[in-house]
């Protein structure tokens, strides 16, 4: 039997998970850590890249696509797999993050979210059913329903008024999902745990693939973030995905995973990549803290290291990175960028193997 | 016997030669084309990327590593092929083009040319014994002497004593040489055909592995250029490779070859790939006019073009490529650099069979 999501084991010392997402582009066992394709391509990379570095899952952005190339591309090309060569599993968000994080202008109404494109100030209405269009032309695996994400600090009618909204939103999604697709709904609420868990129960209603959780990592505290999942954890289905949306650090998503979570996106490997900013391990065990670092490779103190970039070729020394650096090289950002995303596949990989010895 | 150079085939119709050039980092068939890895890689490409395009060599630049990242990095990891990870022939320029493309300030005398560094204004006098104790830390397989690249146009006076110096820094930089290291020397003398003649024959006097006609691409017709190739061809030893320093477009390539030349370092193949325009064969004969053309990806033609770029993965499409510039994503770039570099290796290959085929 096939099914969508299966979990192979559950940990006895904490909440954390371990089993496998199945789609028709491929497997994915969770947890996962998703790289971000943002507009069809992780940046400075290539579908070949993200292949051979392991990952069988992309995310892109719905929104980003929408605006550029467009449906008509989109179409064309029969969809984003067609159109990037990539061969492995897509989810897709909704639009709304971008639309409420990006875009220029905006009005929230019940009907959907009016919006000024970022790059030339054309208007669009993205409503749930546009957002549900763009992700079945995209083509992607799962879709994400359209949601509001409250920003940190929300009152408390603020909340009630955009979780109802969240609410029909999500059933106007499902009423127009197609067989081909997962789709997953977005519980919101801040960090009121009650308002969190009335959305999630009134979500499950509806009936979903997956639940992700939605605003956070915009400004609360650490704390508040762990307080809000651990209170999810008994309530969310346990044979479905639970999908963490939003930045994490390396520590962040091992704490998240031993409170139910599965999934990850994460911006952080690679956009810090282009920076300079190298994520490595100090050792193994990812259960115990302190398992890695982060260095700026920038720093004087590379100008001769000898010591080896770890990005799958394993064969250019810190001190040759720190150069292509300095001369602004962008073969510099692509080699830390392919660094940092297997850091984190590999992350990943140490979480899944010690769930299941039972270490975490 | 392994001679440094060895001539397989001469042209019974031009004066095209099918050779190698032998080095202890590999050997190169000759016709070749380098791509140009001036600050330590290839703009957009790793040394992995360069060896699975299959070029056996590449040409770094000496101005630019002895001032980023400096010789002490150079010889803490003793030369660059360690430095940049490459495993093939490397060529070095003497540094003399860039001090007078690129310097804020120089002052040429006979002991060497005096600049300020186009990054922070530090003084330098780049000798003819420094340039080859920079080639040497750097570690090329083949060396270029240091001279003086005069411009279009410059008067008979000029010349005169510009060749005279040339001459003077050759001499300098061929007392200085190590055995483990080729050395070229470089004919100059503008478009004067009698004062290139000489000045071939006094540097052939001093005696060099390889002889490079420099000078040429400055501005001057390409009609001058081919009559200075040919009036060569007869006085420069057979038994040793011609390297033409310079741009050169694919069909000016064909026609150089044609008048005896081995070598070419292009940097029209990256640097237009970075503006996306693509090279590409429209037939496989080269000895016939017209065997290419240049596309501009970003035109609105290819928005939806299902043609597959030849990048070496062949599998991305011109309209995907058209996406990534129309965003500015580098990974278009780097596909369309690949594809650049690719053309301009298959463009040799078959110049190459050509000559052996007896077709041209």
């Amino acid at each position: 039997m096939n099914k969508k999501f299966e979990l192979f084991k559950t940990s006895e010392t904490s909440n954390a998970r371990y089993g496998i997402v199945r789609t028709e582009h491929g497997n994915v066992p969770t947890p996962f850590f998703m790289p971000i394709a943002t507009r069809g391509t992780v940046k400075t990379l290539t579908s070949e890249d993200v292949e051979q570095l392991g990952s069988p899952i992309i995310l892109s952005n719905t929104y980003h696509l929408y605006l550029r190339p467009g449906l008509d591309v989109l179409r064309a090309y029969g969809g984003l797999h067609q159109f990037m060569s990539w061969n492995g599993v897509l989810l897709t968000d909704s639009g709304g993050y971008q639309v409420f994080s990006l875009s220029k202008m905006r009005k929230i109404t019940d009907e959907g979210a009016l919006f000024a494109s970022h790059i030339d100030g054309s208007k669009h209405m993205l409503t749930p059913e546009l957002s549900m269009e763009i992700q079945q032309v995209i083509g992607s695996d799962i879709a994400m329903v359209l949601d509001e994400c409250t920003p940190a600090g929300s009152s408390h009618a603020y909340l009630q008024n955009s979780l109802a909204r969240t609410l029909y939103w999500a059933k106007r999604c499902s009423d127009v999902r197609v067989s081909t697709q997962q789709v997953f709904s977005i519980v919101q609420g801040g960090i009121d745990t009650s308002m969190r868990i009335d959305h999630a129960k009134a979500l499950m209603e509806i009936g979903f693939d997956g639940y992700a959780i939605g605003g956070l990592s915009v400004g609360e505290k650490f704390e508040d973030a762990c307080d809000v999942i651990s209170a999810l954890d008994p309530i969310l289905p346990k044979d479905k995905p639970r999908y963490f949306m939003g930045g994490a650090q390396p520590h962040e998503i091992v704490e998240y995973v031993k409170r139910g979570i599965d999934m990850f996106d994460c911006v952080l490997p690679t956009r810090n990549a282009r920076h300079g900013l190298l994520y490595r391990f100090v050792h193994d065990d990812v259960s115990r803290k302190d398992f890695y670092e982060t260095i700026h490779i920038t720093n004087e103190k590379y100008k001769m290291s000898m010591e080896i970039l770890h990005d799958g070729s394993e064969r250019y020394t810190l001190g040759y990175i720190r150069h292509l650096f300095s001369v602004a090289e962008m073969t510099g950002q692509r080699l830390v960028t392919l660094a940092n995303v297997k850091f984190y596949l590999r992350l990943m990989e140490l979480i899944r193997i010690a769930i299941d010895e039972g270490r975490m």
